[in-house]
């Protein structure tokens, strides 16, 4: 049985504001929330139907489980459709970067993506391809936003992410950078190296100005078609996969 | 001014059958409508406010405009924030296949693809990467869904969609299949040569089986991180942008 005071609470996590006053988000479906209990983060409690709960497997003994109704699942989901099974995750603490870890890979940064959608399937699609960390400008949307989490489809439990002011980190990185950009040399036609920062802008408006100053290799997705631009995620998508082509190709 | 049986016509082209019983489907905003008008499509009748007219420069005198209320426009409008601007349009007439055309390039073929959403950012990704023919699945949600066409972003004025038994298309078509599964040659090893079928599978399920039966080559887009799958719009992307890539470096 729910109390008014635990809806309210979860209710409450869908907005950013108190997500971070409470410090916990939501995890919704069987599977994501398998994902998070097997994951660094901390699950704070977990909300499920009698029926949804034979699915989930054993779980850890110290784990707070609250059986709850059909009824009341529906009160606190955020779903459409609701799984039968809601976790509240604490919010990951934020680290410093770990440079040294940084500078070996390629990183993902995003300048103000706004879309919920975009941001979970660059998360998914990010990790897919290798990638551990993505990098936030401070105005991309949340995201621990439950729709983000959705869309993440339980990758946000492996990549991390960081928001942080891009300017200042793309300076501190020192390493090259490579910005998704109308005008530039061909994905195709451009060696990412071992190493290197990965720049996409906005839905409408692309890279700030402030950041396009700072990018070492403009890069185009050659069209072919008339289609006027690629959706944020599409084009995200294009550069995860090449850079594992040219690992591939390299390694 | 709208009447009542302006409003129910265009509201119940939301719903496929009363696309297919009047032949019309709904476009909205002003790029999209603009693109339309540009089009091989035959635009019926536009509704606009008298603020979005201006932004619409010179229409072709034939075309019935009728200008309309902010009010009246959020009552036919499928959008959450309405840009004054819909247009009703032919569906295209349905025509035999261009074999000749077909086995000179890359086509799509979408089995079963579910959601509006994907099938949308499919067509727009692949009209970027120059593919004009897309041939869907008859369990393929409509591509003249309005949640499609505003997805499309424009693209749909300009891609061919056709709907057909997949099985018997393939039969006849004579042409190399390729096909996105979990097990299969390395996309970044494959050759896709001059022309072939790309096979796209359902969201859930994938290819179905009397499909995977009838591929030729089964390719695999390599995973380096842990996301159990990847969204069918992103898996489409990468073939398309890869097969782009080997036109370019053989061009």
């Amino acid at each position: 049985m729910l109390s008014k005071a635990q809806i309210s609470l979860i209710t409450s996590l869908q907005h950013k504001k108190f997500r971070k006053q409470h410090g916990l988000f939501i995890v919704e479906g069987v599977k994501s929330v398998l994902e998070f209990l097997s994951s660094d983060y901390q699950v704070h409690s977990l909300y499920t139907t009698a029926e949804a709960r034979t699915k989930m497997g054993n779980l850890p003994q110290k784990l707070k489980c609250i059986t709850i109704t059909t009824a009341e699942i529906q009160k606190i989901s955020v779903l459409t459709n609701p799984q039968g099974v809601l976790a509240l995750v604490h919010l990951p603490t934020v680290e410093s970067f770990d440079w040294a870890l940084l500078r070996q890979q390629h990183n993902l940064l995003l300048d103000d993506i706004q879309d919920p959608g975009n941001l979970g399937t660059i998360i998914r699609t990010a990790e897919w391809f290798g990638i551990n960390h993505i990098v936030c400008s401070m105005g991309t949307v949340d995201a621990f936003n439950p729709k983000v989490v959705q869309a993440t489809m339980g990758s946000l439990a492996r990549v991390k992410i960081s928001y942080t002011p891009l300017a200042g980190f793309i300076d501190q990185s020192e390493m090259p950078t490579f910005g998704a950009l109308l005008e530039g040399k061909s994905i195709y036609k451009t060696d990412f190296g071992n190493a290197g920062l990965i720049i996409m802008g906005n839905e409408g408006n692309g890279i700030s100005d402030e950041i396009v100053e700072k990018i070492d290799h403009p890069i185009t997705i050659p069209r072919i078609g008339q289609a006027e631009s690629l959706n944020v995620a599409v084009a995200s998508t294009i550069f995860c996969s090449e850079i594992a082509r040219q690992k591939s190709e390299h390694g």
